[in-house]
């Protein structure tokens, strides 16, 4: 199947039509391109990408190979590869690895992309860096840094840090703060609500929305959910982060609670069985469910099926679970990203920063000297002129300090 | 007039109950008190305090006296004291140097203050701190720790630690998650629009409002601005706090053109001359012009007096400035933190989380061993003890890791 | 008492100032007075007006008074008046009767304003016309017409009207959209809120704050303590609001559901007693009870004092109440409006829009010819006058139709 | 092909399928159902309906095939069918005449309609009522009255009116408020928005979003972009709509202004030519126009089409137009309705209460005597009843009058 589609002529045209629309939304990642072009900084390095295979990573592929990369790609969800874009990208002479619902192949399309022999790894999720260390400790010597783009992956890789097993420096890309106050908040919380909308058509107006964890992905959800005209609960287990949730006027309260109420429910906290079969007894007749963090491990779906008498697709994206006591649970996208599985991902605009710290992260990667193996930050540099580059290209013009105030600033005499 | 202030049976009653009201709505700090109360952790110690004297404050001061402190408290600013406030705390047997429009006192009393030869110095902008440093080089020596509450302070703190002379370990109690990302976003939010509605009743609904810097301070004015019904225009110097006011949907723009169509502007940078003659030269008739930073430094007061051909007070609170071309700008509060020359200060229930942090920081700096002079976070635990009483008061109950959750987010084993 | 306070002429002094700052603010009006100085349309007419004694409404006053009118004006609420405004408009020639805190004097004051023998009455709550059908049978012929301010008051016409016995024509200002949708909405919102906080100082963020009715003053104060992070319960009887409240994302209940979890209760009825003793007995410890209604009754304050064993002033404005079991319940302002009680009313701005509807229904009732004895609407025209009178001071220019496009809104044939 | 569809078993069972899962969201009207099932009062009733083929229509379509109704359906909109929606009822023994895309057959199709010689007819823009007059007077006296869906198509219908030729009842469905100020605000505001995402998957955050139209549905628009995170832009003719948007905090301004700085346009206006080439000559390049109001006229498309040198489709939904300076200007859904166009219409939730109106005014048209022809309000009745059925099925219960407060609501005697 995969051969099929990325034969397919057809195919890779609409493709490069999606991939150029795209294009046009991120002018940062093009400034980079260009100068890539220009400069060559990855020539002969290889790259083995494990990202969702979507009209932007299409547009970080280009702008590495750009830069004379050589490219192998496997996507990074079994519903989230667009077809056509790989499709696109294998005409393009990268080594694709990815079609959308490749659920048994997902590792096998993992190892045939680790057949380059990667300088340099791109991950989102961690499974690749993971699969390096548990099945291939003959590739981390050659392996001169890595990039992690989400949340879970970088909580994964902390903890591989922390057992001190971790073979090559990691680039927390998630971290930056123009990848993470954006891309985590503006663009998994519009794309959420996408995803739940293309699958369910429900109205967010006056709906008890339960949202499940409050880092950055959870404050975006829960804000554009709000937005919408919802009533947004949220259940975190951080006492800071679940008191910022009160005070911005969203009820917190436990799970057990909230699944009494709730109509939709939103999993984004990076960790496992966050809604599980003791919640899922509580619940409302018609609740829908729907994760949007990186696993399909957040809703404990085995629950769900041991629960139910019997299941039924009703439409595309939603599966019905019946209960013995005749409530109907509808589980979304199979319980996976619904950003993905039931729309396009993050939109490219915000996507233009994430993946231009990518870009520079990988390019420090090879040009810094003696990374430590451990998980380190994008450098401050990058993150700010990520920013400015962005700003710029939405034709923002801001403030500047005056040498006077920078002095004010950096002197500790003057007061009151 | 101090005297006849704070021996006022009369004010010190009134101050009394106002300072009861605010302790109901602080209830973190009361069971700090309490403990405080029965394990006197601050037996003989000396606390020199600088802090807005209100009442708030004066449960703070309570709750440390009622743990063994002998305390000094002088006010923070010449217009935040509440003589009520000071009276009643001058009755409990504290000895308190401030009075509402110390103006030219100000110092005079930070200095009586300081005569209690301090153990711990309480601070609010850095101000007592520098004094020391830079007028009783012979008070260092006993000093074992010092807390600082704004942002401002921290900043000049850092500049002293930088410049290698810091004489003593602070505590940056600002920068605690618990303080900064609630009293510094919820407190000046709403206090600040509380202040400038007592000064001018101006409808918000409609107004193009300009808030000049976008830190928590600022993130909360302009979030309050919006939720008021404001057209909100931010100024800001760093790029990426621009980019997320912009992506938060409010207008970004430099000081030069926000001062072209701003109606009410607000700073809250912790810098000097964010708006000076250069941009009150462009404003429209009427504009009115507010500070809710810490000093009264951000607006270039001297740049107003030198452009207008006359001042008038026409109300409490309003100086009118007349242009030569006959437009009328309004300064609020003489350019001081607008909301507590005009309105309270930050509401109790917020305040509560701040001082509950300073009053375990003092604990902490007395417990400590061998802090290093250098301007320490708040210890986390802290943070999330605070976090965790507030919740509790408030009502609120949390989710719980299950021991499966902890494992998984410990492990990096475990993917797709 | 009321003779010293208007002949203080230091206090005139300042009310003058303070009405000029409102007259800044008020520029539709200062049109309007402009005209009527040229044209003199009220020339000989004789006013009695019973209106809170504010300073918009002293921009009224004297817009009328430019048009020739002689005005006796009395307060429409025994704590609203600002004495400082009352002085002023005496001194000006105006027959003032009115002072703070006139409770008992208050229909004896109404009185007064009576001895006008009126042409035109301006009435807010309906109080004046009622006494005058009640009371003064022998003034109804000479009444030409009158205006009615507020909700409540045209309720209360209606039911005049219904009853057969409404002797002269009245305008209901309040439902000029220029007027409702905007003072009523943004005007009492914001002004509310900024009573409460004057009177306690609390925080909204995370608070539940239940809003009891859901009409255009209501809608305004929930949007308002949304906007300032509360989280907001509508109490409300008409079912096509209560759903359009849980549209909106408010949660909607009944008033004793609410009274159990309610921290602070705002009652924007016009009804009576809709907060009562059973209501009380549910409510937590420390609830805030305030209004904004038009009279002191929404509040049932004579439950709450047969329930309480004692009641204590703790501040201006704020009554303890407590309850056998212990529970202080906190009533604000003696149950008045809390936005005239503990702040100025509403904004200049927005009042801007009233009272040119004001002034100009005056001016209508006086050209139209017989005008039937009933509740009018305030004539579209003037309605739309004001709002691009309005338009054009906030420098907005609005779109026009083309010729082509009123065609087209006029045609029926033209289609897919 | 459009018999082809309607004997696709496969697309019906699709279908079937599709029409179940909003049925579940559609509880009032499911109520009206089985009353209708039992009582049939629409028995022999023939009725043509032209309307959006969506899965609500077809809960109401068998809602009135219940009542006892034969019943003839068109699309009201070439873009707007859902086929396997069409090929489920066509099964169901409905006369099914509307398949996607039919721009050439779209009058033919409703034509075809008109034969059932229809007792009542649905209408959604006006267009088959107006065809009638035109073209089948002789239809008229056998109609008995008539339904309209929308605000554009009441717009004809009063100018219908107004010519003195309606030559039938017809019920403004439109303009009760349980439809118009729930269906054109919260339906079209979410679905909207939910068409441009899917055809353009732009991030709404800190986009310039121009809102041309301040109705119900300009507001819903307006309030789900700014919901979004968007900077909202409005323009609006009428001086006290435009008022309002400005006082909500949208800028406000001309077309001209707009068209200069907007980066996605969205026309709801019920008007024609409301973007023009004087505009699009105005616009930056990637400006992206989409239009949410009944008919593709609201976007001048002769214009756009006058002034590119070259139109490309780009992706589904997204015809790109180049000018002669390079700049590129995107239409989505070829100017009609994006909601229908991208998305699938307004939610279930909110369509639930629109055509249970729907459905109520049939049932009065029939039963009701000597109905004027004219166009009718719906009775408030049956708008308070849909609130009061919407309002249980959602759980929520509201506060009721005591006798008490209905005597005092009716009375004008009591006042202060």
């Amino acid at each position: 199947m995969r051969d099929a589609i990325i034969r397919d002529v057809e195919l890779a045209d609409e493709g490069d039509d999606r991939i150029e629309w795209a294009r046009r939304h991120m002018p940062v990642l093009g400034l980079i391109k260009e100068r890539f072009e220009r400069e060559k900084p990855l020539e002969g390095v290889r790259i083995a990408a494990c990202l969702h295979v979507t009209v932007e990573t299409a547009n970080l592929i280009r702008t590495l190979k750009a830069g004379g990369a050589e490219i192998a790609l496997a996507g990074s969800n079994p519903l989230s590869t667009q077809d056509e874009v790989a499709a696109a990208l294998a005409r393009d002479g990268i080594w694709v690895y990815a079609f959308r619902g490749n659920e048994k192949e997902y590792y096998e399309c993992l190892e045939a992309a680790l057949e380059i022999k990667p300088d340099v790894v791109l991950d989102d999720g961690a499974d690749t860096i993971a699969r390096i260390h548990e099945h291939h400790p003959d590739l981390i010597g050659s392996v001169r840094g890595a990039c992690e783009e989400t949340t879970t992956g970088v909580i994964r890789l902390r903890a591989l840090e922390r057992s001190g097993k971790l073979g090559f420096p990691v680039i927390a890309v998630n971290d930056a703060e123009t990848k993470m106050m954006f891309d985590n908040r503006y663009g998994t919380g519009q794309s959420t609500l996408h995803g739940i909308m293309n699958a369910t058509n429900l109205l967010f107006a006056g709906r008890k929305v339960v949202v499940v964890g409050f880092g950055w992905c959870g404050r975006g959800v829960a804000m554009r959910a709000k937005g919408l005209g919802a009533s947004v609960i949220v259940v975190e287990v951080n006492p800071r982060k679940a008191l910022e949730a009160a005070m911005e006027g969203y009820q917190v309260m436990s799970m057990r609670e909230a699944a009494k109420i709730g109509e939709i429910f939103i999993t984004v906290t990076g960790d496992k069985s966050v809604i599980r079969g003791e919640h899922i007894q509580l619940m409302q007749d018609q609740a829908v469910l729907a994760n949007s963090g990186h696993f399909n491990v957040e809703i404990a779906i085995e629950d769900l099926e041991a629960l139910a008498t019997s299941k039924k697709r009703i439409k595309d994206g939603v599966d019905e679970y019946l209960m013995p006591d005749g409530r109907r649970i509808y589980l979304l996208g199979e319980g996976r990203l619904i950003n993905l599985a039931a729309a396009y991902g993050h939109p490219p605009d915000v996507m233009d920063m994430s993946f231009s710290n990518q870009a520079l992260a990988v390019e420090y990667i090879l040009k810094a000297e003696g990374l430590e193996r451990k998980v380190h930050r994008v450098p401050l540099e990058i993150d700010e002129r990520v920013a400015e580059l962005k700003l710029k290209a939405m034709g923002i013009e801001i403030e500047e300090l005056t040498e006077e105030q920078k002095e004010y600033l950096s002197s500790w005499e003057l007061g009151t």
